[in-house]
């Protein structure tokens, strides 16, 4: 470990019907299924504030995603141009965060159900933050 | 080490005025400067494809937060109700991953320079991220 890492650890995982990563569509408004994100228990009180309706931005750790990757042919088309994963939403990339705009749906005690979640089972959740709404709200 | 954790290499750095956390705005549209995004120069074909005017997402390691909070009161006012930090923006959370939308100003070989980054100079950066247009776009 290089002194300059850092370790994440997941503040939770996804339950979906989604289970082999060909199965997620590439992007949440083609097509994904509602997801129960499992909080670990010790983080409970972190949840106090969200609630169904809340606008959320979902990170999650691409488990299965390859890091080495440094450029792709955008959704793998390869008439389209060789293109740096940093200028792409490839899965593949040196750190492999999704990012996933999503609504809750409804809350337990320490899990959030949300709406269109394109991550399969058993993906980590590494955060959840609210989208920010104008100044006023914040 | 939890056989669950992942670690996190910076793709990069940033250079800006921001010195202290305390000179950080909340966030960038409070007022924000340019910074420079330098990128290790091993992942420079990450970039092919940026230019001035993408729209990107930088996602940041705020290497500065505790990792220990669980509950805030929002922007500090001791009025608002303590909220858990993954209803806020706050910096204070389990994985403090900070998520500045901005647009390319300008690419040179191995860093971009970005507009309005609430970030302090020395930040890691971790990944970036075109911000998604339309389903043609993608």
């Amino acid at each position: 470990m290089d002194d300059v890492d850092f370790l994440i650890s997941p503040i939770g995982w996804v339950e979906s019907p989604l289970i082999r990563r060909g199965d997620a569509p590439k992007q949440a408004d083609e097509g994904a299924p509602m997801a129960r994100i499992v909080i670990r228990p010790e983080l409970e009180s972190a949840l106090r504030g969200l609630r169904a309706g809340t606008p959320v931005l979902v990170l999650t750790w691409l488990h299965e995603a390859r890091r080495d990757v440094l450029a792709v042919h955008p959704r793998k088309d390869p008439d389209r141009p060789l293109t740096g994963v940093f200028a792409t939403r490839s899965p593949d990339r040196p750190n492999p965060i999704g990012l996933h705009a999503t609504v809750v749906e409804r809350m337990e005690r320490s899990a959030v159900w949300v709406r269109n979640l394109e991550a399969i089972d058993g993906t980590p959740v590494i955060d959840i933050k609210p989208v920010l709404g104008d100044i006023h709200e914040r």
